[in-house]
């Protein structure tokens, strides 16, 4: 069991586990990708993870078998839980709520041995697909109002397994980072009459500085104001708030670009650890007409520490225009 | 030289250093504290830092020579430099300013081989009075808005030297962090004409739950909403926005309850790597009555990952009252 806490100083939340909680015995400080034993994202081990809520497979195949191409499944550890409603409730000067949501994780290919980027376009796009099925699926359920869809790739940047996989979070709370960009994406489309994400595309393809690569529907690039050395953003070039409403075509060429973008970053960096996100309007929540949906590249080279949690500010020690530069150039 | 740029989506600032870039080559994944070699930060090595700009010395000794307890230097490597004015301007879309603030390192004490929960209540009340001291001096240069004071302590906690010291950041620009805790307490302030942080300290007070221990001026707790595993914060029990403003008397007590709080997070969590903050009201920028001056302790036991970046959110594996228990119990 988890609660959803709320500070009442700033609103932020936190997830905090109740019933399996972790004791100081329990933190492992130099943490690994788990490697060797029985995987259990591999063919022939799906008893070994909840049963399937979704995947790509042969016509033939059935659930919980070999014949997948890509595979969800729940999370067996998840941060929250779809049991329950949301019961929100206040301990005096406190908020709370049960941990009701979707933890899911997506196994984007059977192959235990290959990684996001050298997956083949056509593999990457059924995985690109099987967001969208997902994002589809859980955004019936009343309860939640937003789904945030990640990656860790690396220890460092939280993977614990070694098996390529994305995961899916289904929250009844729009979370903050998410609301700070519509806010300000509000503010900017009040103000000038245009999506801020637009304008910064246009910028961007007219400075050059740090765009890395663009297709017809794409464009990837270092944005101005990275918090992390190499940070790489990915834009659709139409405006439009929902990732969910990507359509086929355009789900081949995000593959297309997003197999391009972190094929350079794993050669510039030696595959260094990352996390992406793809951040998207909310489920309900108004129309959010000024908002553009994205993915956000977060390669994991330095430690944050006290400064950044302190201010919020960021000390990246690369311009975005070099990092750009670098993963540009790269054969 | 750096740069102060400012995202146009969430008015997040970040800082890009320029002049010296770290490149692919120069990251490294596995950031050890530097050890053996000579250390720069101690006694009789004092001409290989920058010429200190305070210090606890015999009345005898001289600057920048051996006969101190506390010393204050500029950080070699600062994050912002002290030259020039701000000139702020836009690129386009895009707003940008000079790196000028002030970045200064405070050595704790002579002494190489302790760490700050092995110093005395007498050499940390020296090291607190230093850091009154620094933000006294430093608020007089009007370029200034921000002092921000912190410690990151350990490999993955960000620290790079051995020789235990905390760091202090002049900055042009009031952090996002701070605002949002102004911004909230504000809130509170309007809505219920009183503290949101003495109404917190009077509800742990009472729950008794999450309270670490507690003395005449401080009191010492895992707050309900924390970040991380083992997040402990102290707040001074006299409501007051300004850390700058303790008395002699109060540093005393701040000394024995930080190092009363630091000692058992070492020993419950066998010397973590932590990092921690001290947030208080700005220089200038109004009166700010509403805002309660505190100091953060944030251990690094879990990786911060993709749902956290994503969304602002945090997974806590431990809950505050679990932490709070074993901290309080240790002997």
């Amino acid at each position: 069991m988890s609660q959803l806490r709320r500070d009442p100083i700033t609103g932020r939340w936190i997830i905090v586990d109740i019933t399996n909680p972790k004791r100081p015995e329990d933190f492992d400080l130099k943490p690994q990708v788990k490697k060797g034993g029985v995987c259990p994202f591999c063919p022939g081990n799906e008893k070994m993870t909840p049963p399937e809520v979704g995947a790509k497979r042969n016509r033939r195949s059935k659930p919980d078998t070999p014949g997948w191409s890509v595979r969800t499944v729940p999370n067996k550890f998840p941060a929250l839980r779809m049991e329950g409603g949301l019961d929100k409730r206040g301990i005096g000067l406190y908020d709370m709520t049960n941990g009701v949501g979707a933890h899911e994780v997506i196994i984007e290919t059977p192959d235990h041995e290959r990684d996001m980027a050298d997956l083949t376009q056509g593999e990457l796009k059924n995985v690109v697909l099987q967001y969208r099925a997902r994002s589809l699926d859980l955004e019936k359920d009343k309860r939640f109002n937003y789904i945030l869809i990640f990656k860790n790739h690396g220890a460092s940047a939280g993977a614990s397994l070694e098996h390529t996989h994305t995961q899916l979070v289904a929250l009844p709370i729009v979370p903050k980072r998410v609301k700070e960009e519509l806010k300000g994406s509000t503010n900017y489309f009040s103000y000038r009459e245009r999506c801020v994400f637009c304008d910064m595309m246009a910028q961007e393809r007219q400075d050059k500085l740090r765009v890395i690569s663009e297709n017809k529907d794409f464009i990837s690039f270092c944005p101005f104001v990275p918090r992390f050395a190499f940070e790489t953003w990915i834009l659709p070039k139409l405006h439009n708030q929902n990732f969910k409403s990507i359509d086929n075509k355009r789900a081949a060429s995000l593959a297309v670009i997003l197999k391009d973008t972190l094929s350079r970053l794993k050669i510039v960096l030696k595959d260094p650890p990352y996390n992406f996100i793809i951040h998207t309007a909310p489920i309900r929540d108004g129309i959010n007409e000024e908002f553009h949906w994205h993915l956000e590249i977060m390669p994991k080279l330095t430690n944050v520490a006290g400064f950044e949690w302190g201010s919020g500010f960021y000390i990246n020690p690369t311009s975005p225009e070099l990092a750009a530069k670098y993963l540009r150039e790269v054969k």
